[in-house]
């Protein structure tokens, strides 16, 4: 508890609606927030970062195909014009369920309707070893820091004499056979083949391996069995080495211990190998199931806490088709904050809500240039086509219009080019006036 | 000097040609640079960075127009498929020109010819204050870093109940009338004006100021009297303070002092009143002017050295019709560069080589949408088509097709929204695993 606390959120417009307290930006609370734009709630929208972020595309903003702000989108743009909205920068810490009231690191504010949308972290399932060295990428600012660390240790292993030092700095290991771990294997390995050598042609790539590791028996589980096959074959095909049924054990930096095979040299350990929900402080234990998802009844609803409701990858609904939850992926949120919003609305006007039906609209993958992957509920189809799919999908997916404008100037370039610009080692030179002052006293020192 | 001092820079293709060691990928190195590929000379090209900065453009990334990468090109770019260039990211410490050898970072290296082309960084004059509360903008970090802060500073001005405790994060104060001062000075009140209110629309904007403040009589000392009385107008029309012939006392992170005149409150000083140019160890004292020029020769020669040149901001040549010196811009780098490069070709030749005669080409400033100021040497234009004319000739000069193409596409957009969609404050999270560590053990310490 700090300060804040005492002290309500300043400079929020005094509306005479009922307040609905939205904490986080992503798909679920983004969506839920621009269908109450103009009506007559007065939303109030926090999120840690002042922007939406569109995490199906952190691979290509990580492997320097896509710049973070073409997947970034102002949240505070988005409330242009509706005075019945406000946006802030600000960390929830805590609910007071009894009083209504939401702790942040800016103030305090009470609601009559709370929903929590705070979306989930990486999980490392304890591994302290593994937190410590490898990189997680469930941000973009972590899918920039992937970026910047792989282009900084091929700069240094051209400096290094023998190929034998050189190994671990080239190798890349991603952990993880989802979606996450598959687009990132295959964007890797098309860098190794089409784009490194054209930068480095001092060094031999033959030695380069790009392994994505996964534990269980098959690459994409919540997939079809051909979409599987396919995955693993076109990333077979790119030079990917694919460890399947295959548990990592440790990882010092330098080298990662597998299960039953050899260690691999390597200073790039990519972990999507899991997630957990965020938490905020002020709910009782038995409202979270084992696995730290809050259990909401069929309207998003935490059923002993009056007004508040849970979107996406932090809430879990038990029984009907899904026992353990419905996937953790965008269209979940989205379904889920559209329905909440229509509920919203009926509540206040005394009309019975709706409960939750999840409507699967499919699954799609991509794993490399014309190589991609797509489960329709009636029709699965791969390669050129699916690519295609997946392309126009997530661009229309995007938020903004100059965000579509940009990444697709940017995917014809790719496209065309083999190749991408973006291999620049743009180091924050400090971060705050503090550091500056080492700086300083530094070089004066060294005078 | 460290360990890497005893031995030479690995991996450089063996060539049996004289060895052009470039030190620096601005203007001046890069020009040069482009002019020996694929020729009978081997190219080094070290920087501290992998990219190089188009310096004129940073003022938009400060102000969020456009990305990092927009106006950054990877300098491996250009040597794919030159099999006599190489580059290195590397930071040149000390030459032993006895020895025609210079010591890096990354090793040590042995030349024929050595170019200096390491540009300039700011300069405070001694002012310790300044330098350490003071934002510079020599970089594109460092202006990405002006980017964040400004962003910051507002999202933290709404979460103030006060006017008054709000007046110092809003102000913005710039020291230095020359281009760069008036560009970002005219930036920073488009955006007061356009931008910010309809992102903040709790906030009262009347209360904000730019401040421009200028040591001498004049803005723009190094133009015309019609572009400096236009500069100062469109300036006021914007809404901009402008105080000539006034001098900062001091700065202590909230208040600047001020000869003459009334503080001002403002978290945000931007410095860009002076530049002095970078060194290397290994010279004698002799060699350099009292402003930290290096003295060269007609031919960009050092007198007493042999094989060793000097371009841009960096050398002085004295005498003739820049009796200080030529001015520290980008053409004349540019110019430097081509002269030396068609003399290395000469002397190698035996032939007598070419002094470097200047050509001004001219000076422009913008100040603001349909607002700037060109000199050309027998014809003087502002307002719409001097405006028009910088765009242009910034689009040309800017390396790259596909850099070319977006800064089009950004300014368009710009132009017709009244905005810019930039304005995303995206942190890095951590720079080196020791921090990772650190934020991990803090974690833990308070789960």
């Amino acid at each position: 508890m700090n300060n804040s606390d005492h002290l309500p959120i300043p400079n929020l417009p005094k509306l005479d609606l009922p307040k609905v307290v939205i904490i986080g930006g992503g798909f679920g609370g983004l969506k839920l927030a621009m269908s109450l734009r103009n009506s007559s709630f007065q939303v109030i929208l926090l999120d840690k970062n002042n922007y939406h972020q569109f995490q199906p595309l952190f691979y290509q903003v990580a492997t320097a195909g896509l710049e973070p702000s073409a997947i970034s989108f102002p949240l505070r743009k988005i409330f242009h014009g509706a005075s019945n909205m406000s946006f802030r920068m600000a960390e929830a810490d805590r609910v007071d369920t009894t009083e209504k009231r939401i702790f942040t690191d800016i103030g305090y504010i009470d609601y009559d309707y709370l929903v929590l949308a705070m979306g989930a972290d990486t999980n490392y399932f304890g591994a302290k070893n593994i937190e410590y060295y490898s990189s997680p990428m469930k941000t973009v600012s972590e899918a920039l820091y992937i970026r910047n660390k792989i282009i900084s240790n091929y700069e240094r292993a051209i400096t290094l004499p023998g190929i034998a030092e050189r190994k671990s700095l080239m190798n890349m290991v991603i952990v993880g056979g989802g979606p996450t771990g598959v687009e990132l294997a295959g964007a890797m390995a098309e860098l190794r083949n089409n784009v490194f050598p054209k930068d480095y042609p001092e060094l031999s790539f033959k030695n380069m391996k790009v392994v994505l590791i996964e534990a269980g028996p098959k690459l994409l589980a919540a997939m079809s069995e051909e979409a599987q096959n396919h995955a693993l074959r076109y990333l077979q095909e790119l030079g990917v080495e694919v460890l399947l049924a295959t548990k990592v054990l440790d990882y010092d930096g330098k080298v990662v211990s597998i299960a039953g095979n050899e260690p691999i040299e390597t200073q790039t350990l990519l972990w999507a190998a899991g997630i957990k929900p965020n938490r905020i402080e002020g709910f009782d234990p038995s409202v979270y199931a084992g696995n730290g998802r809050m259990l909401v009844n069929e309207y998003n609803q935490l059923d002993r806490c009056e007004g508040v409701f849970v979107l996406g990858d932090q809430c879990l609904l038990p029984g009907g088709n899904f026992p353990k939850g419905h996937p953790q992926v965008a269209q979940v949120a989205i379904q889920q904050a559209k329905n909440l919003s229509k509920n919203l609305f009926k509540q206040k006007k005394g009309q019975k809500m709706t409960p939750f039906r999840y409507k699967d609209l499919g699954s799609m993958a991509t794993v490399g240039r014309k190589l991609a992957v797509v489960d329709l509920p009636f029709f699965k189809f791969q390669g050129l086509f699916a690519w295609l799919t997946w392309l126009f999908v997530h661009l229309m997916a995007i938020l903004g219009v100059k965000n579509k404008v940009f990444i697709f100037l940017d995917w014809s370039w790719n496209y065309l080019n083999f190749d991408s610009s973006l291999r620049l080692l743009i180091k924050p030179k400090y971060v705050r006036a503090s550091e500056r002052k080492e700086l300083i006293e530094e070089k004066s020192s060294s005078d």
